[in-house]
Order: C-alpha cells, then structure tokens, then sequence
C-alpha cells in the first residue's frame, strides 16, 4: 500500500489496485455467505424472500461536483435506496454498487464515496453492507446502486393497502431537502440554512422507521422522493381511496419548519408539500392504532365518493408549483 | 396508445409516458410476488439464499452506437450478467434494470434494449424477467443490470474449489468475441464475419451450462470474460493450483475457428486464450467425473511445486498479448 501513487487516478493505476484501496473501506454485511470476489455474491434470503430496489444518480441531473463533496455522494446513493428498503417494511441486507467514473477521477475521490456508502450502511441500517459491485470509465460520473431487504417473515407494505378510515402519517423529515435545493439554485451553497443544505446533499432517512411502521401496524407504506402531493396521490390512486391533508397538521409543520430555516410560513408549507427528495416515510395506519413513536398524523383516508377519483385534497390556500425534475428540468448542463 | 408522438425522445414525454411504452416489452420473472411498481419488487428465494451480480455498460469504453444496435445492446447487457449467475451455478430469477440515456435519445431506441433483455432472457434464461429499474437522463448512455439466481439447494461453484487432479473444461465458444473486437476496430462492421461480430455485440452464453455443471459435479466454475488465460489465472490463484492447459486441445479449438472464421490458426489461437467477452463458462471436475453435454477438456489442474506458485500454463508457442481493457485502453472517444 505505501507505494500507491499519490493522486493516483483511475487512468494511471490498474483496475484492481483501485478496487485494493476501495474494497476494505466498504461496509460488511451480515447477511453475506460469500462476499465480494466472485461471479457472484451469495446472500441469506431467511425467510425465502427478498426485496429489491434500484436507483442511479447521474452527474447534471441528480447532483453536481460544483455542491457535493464524494462523501456526501456516497451517501445519498446508499440513503435513497435504503429508504425504499425501508418503503416495504423491510430490514436493508446489502446492495451492489456501480460506479462509472471518468479517468481523471482520483482514487481518493472514490474512497470519500466508499466512505459514504460506509457511514450511511452503519448508521443508518446497522449489518447491510456492499457484497459487490462494478467500477467503469465513462464521461460522465454515474453512481447506481441496488438494495435488498428482508421482510422477516412480515408481508411487504404496499402502496395499495390505504383503507378508508385509517390515519397518514409519515416519519422522518418534510421540505428540507427541497428548501437546499432552492438554495444551491439560487447560489446559496455557502449561505444557506445547513440544515438545509444537508438534507439536498446527504440525506438521512429514518431506515429504521420502516420496520416498525410494519410492525406497528401500517397498512401502506412509500418514500417520499418526488414530493409529499406527488407521493400521496400515487398511494391514493394505488389505494383507491381520497387522502385528506388536515390544516392544522401542515401549519403546525410549517410554522416549525419556518422558524427552523428562518424562512416564512408559506415558503415552509410549500417545500412541505411540494419539494422532493426529503425520504421520508409516507405510511397509513388504522386509527385505532398507536402510531410508534416518530411518526406525525398528517390526516386521513376518505372513501371515494359517487362522483370523484381518487386524490389528495392538501387543504386551503396551498398553491400548487413543481419541485425540481431531473428527468424533465435538466438542461444538460453539469456545472 | 394511439396518441403517442413518433419519434418521441426521453426529453419530450413524461417519464410515466415513457415507462407505460417500455414495461409491457420487459419479460416477466416467475420467481416475483410483487413486480414493479412499489418502492421494491419482492422476490422468491426458495433455498433462503439468493445469489447477487452487477455489471454497468458505458458509451464508449465498453460498446459503440455505431458498431451496437440498441437490440443489440439489450441482449448483451443481459447476457453478461445472466453469464455471471449461471458461473455461480445458479438459475437466473430476475433482473433490475437501469438506463442513463440523453435525452434525445428515441423511446423507440429504449423499446428495443427492452426487446433484447426479453429475448435474451427468454431465450437464455427462462423464467428469469425485469422486475425493476430505474431511468434517468445523462450526457452518456449507460446501462446498469444487478441479476439475481437461485441456488436452489445446492452449493454454490467458487473460483476456490479447484483441486489438483481435477480437469478443466469449458462450455460456451472461445475467442469469436474477440475477433470480433478486432474486426470492429479495422472498421470492418460490415465486412467481418457475422459469427466474430455477432459474438462481440450479442453475446449468446450457455447460461443453462452453469445448473448443468453444477449437478454434474464440477469444483470451480467462472465466466470467461476478460480471456481464457486471465480467468483460467484466477480460479488458479483462488484455489492455489497449476492449470495446465492441453497443446493438443488448444491446437484442435484453433484449427476448428481457424476454419470457421477464415483466420489463421496462430490468430485463432491468440484469441481463444487472450480475446475476451466471450462468456464462456470455465469450469473444474473431478478426473473420473461423466462431463455434462457441451463441456469440453481443455486441460488438467496441477498442484503447486515447492519452487512454484500458482499459475497457468499454456503450452508452447503462444505468445501473450493483451485483448481490449475497457478500464485503461478506451482513450474518452465515442465514435
């Protein structure tokens, strides 16, 4: 190791000398029979199924260098796949993880993103782990991970299981990570609120929260990665059902939030509403469950009537105005 | 349906437009219980085990839309990864998919990558099918495939098992990717042989070969991707063993393609133990073992001397020389 070049890049050094540094910085899994180094990895499925998940960041779109650091990256990539893990009441196992990166990256850059990948793993859902991956040259950085859970015996919270009648609540974090981005945008990466800024760059979803939404009893479930509206209405069109946002859930939740961020009460509610990527979880429950600890009502689940569809009725005086799209908003610009 | 624009591209419909078009191509995987659609599909994994791969494919290092159809491109990205689970000695159950692509790029150009992962399964590897993925815009078209299998009770094959007295054997074909390569480079898409160039493209691998060998006893298996010697050198390496390779079985590949493809018998020797992409299998068996159909002796495993360290052998006259490295040999060019 002591005669590993320094700024040594991913077009000056073998292959597998990258891999050497990168392999030991990695997160282990316990759910691992046979690890990293064959074909294949071999996992522990206990109760004979699996869940799976995948999900590619992609330079311009979906982040930039210009705001993340590579830690920050390697988090988000492991954040944003665990979530949806967590999405069905899942306990995270492991991922695989690719990364296209171009030559002139250095070796140090993709250690910083192991490192991510590591703290998030550890932290967030202690004992899933990388059990393998690929590496690749390419013009442009993409980082795409896949993850698995295990149920442990329990049936998958679906997005179609909201009932008439229960309560929605969710866990986690609401219009942070859209106020961030709101800032990066504006020019604010050293100005804006960090809390903020955090929450854009390297989330940190409650992954535990999906299990014991499951175990508490929800009877849906999803991520709330395009927006809290946008989320909401696919389980109410999943479901069938009417979801109705109550008014002085989401005020309370803004005032919060406007006072945290030092922002005011309507720029709040609509981040609340209205801004992606925050992970959190979105879950429904019976009402006459308790909620486990963590999750905040947001409102209720309404049959639908003769005469409607299914949808979210979020309240008075919320505007509607789309959050960032990077499937349809980007303009192909990296920086 | 009918409405749907000609020509659409990725940047001019909505992504849901654009999924509604690809998913009913996609083939369907028997091990699902849910599909896509929620946050994660849940999988079947009857053993309580399940075996993990990834590959990612990139614009420029490792194929050309000037050389690759995008059915092309299907097949190949499936193939290469279901090559990975059949080397475990596993049944293929499932794939999740992930495309960056430009955004002009034509949903008629991701209908067909759809169309070659469903041929490519349903041909290759039945019962296996896209249970999900991900799409995203980049600036380089990439394709990112994590494939799942099914061990179904048995152990699985390592690069490790190999013992001294075993024979090694291969099922699958030898150096026509390769060749192929080399066509492509001297620029003759057009005017090499379709076999070389079909080999490289669409990569057609002998994925049943892996449960076959499995059951059939083998000790040590892995998928010849990078070329005979490099791959024969790792299973050596991995199970501390010579593998000596049969004069008299190379001298008998070599004349066979030599005839096949029009070249001569040094360069169809070369590329048998030096061209990669092949995906063949590569696999050890016990001395006094039946081989399974489709399986031919390429040579015996050795064990180490006091003087020695684990190594290949090849026999005379062959002299090494390196194939296409897509990690140090692509120069940032696409085209």
């Amino acid at each position: 190791m002591s005669d590993f070049p320094e700024n040594a890049t991913l077009g000056s050094v073998p292959e597998s000398a990258v891999l050497a540094r990168i392999f030991p910085r990695l997160p282990h899994s316990d759910a691992t029979i046979i690890g990293p180094g064959d074909d294949c990895a071999v996992m522990r499925a206990p109760d004979s199924r699996f869940v799976v998940t995948t999900d590619m960041m992609v330079h311009g779109p979906d982040f930039r260098l210009e705001w993340s650091t590579p830690h920050q990256l390697g988090i988000k990539a492991a954040a944003t796949n665990l979530s949806d893990v967590a999405a069905m009441g899942a306990k995270p196992t492991g991922m695989v993880v690719s990364i296209a990166a171009p030559k002139d990256t250095t070796v140090e850059f993709l250690e910083h993103i192991a490192d991510g990948l590591k703290d998030a793993c550890e932290e967030l859902a202690p004992g899933c782990g990388v059990v393998g991956g690929d590496l690749s040259v390419s013009n442009t950085l993409a980082i795409s991970v896949t993850a698995f859970g295990d149920l442990e015996g329990r049936e998958p919270l679906l997005r179609s299981g909201a009932q008439p009648g229960d309560v929605i609540a969710f866990s986690g974090r609401l219009g942070l990570a859209g106020l961030g981005l709101a800032e990066l945008f504006a020019g604010n990466k050293n100005a804006g609120h960090p809390l903020a800024l955090t929450a854009q760059l390297a989330p940190w979803p409650p992954i535990s929260q999906g299990v014991a939404g499951a175990i508490g009893g929800a009877t849906s479930a999803m991520d709330i990665s395009d927006s809290l509206m946008m989320d909401a209405g696919r389980i109410s069109q999943a479901s069938g059902v009417i979801i109705e946002f109550s008014e002085q859930a989401l005020d309370d939740l803004a005032a919060h939030l406007a006072i945290e961020i030092g922002v005011d009460a309507a720029k709040a509610r609509q981040a609340i509403l209205y801004g992606g990527e925050d992970h959190a979880l979105l879950m429904t429950f019976p009402a006459d469950v308790l909620l486990p600890p963590g999750f905040t009502v947001l409102g209720t689940v309404k049959t639908v009537g003769a005469e409607e569809h299914p949808h979210v009725n979020m309240g008075e005086g919320a505007m509607p105005e789309n959050g960032w799209n990077p499937y349809t908003d980007w303009n192909g610009e990296i920086s």
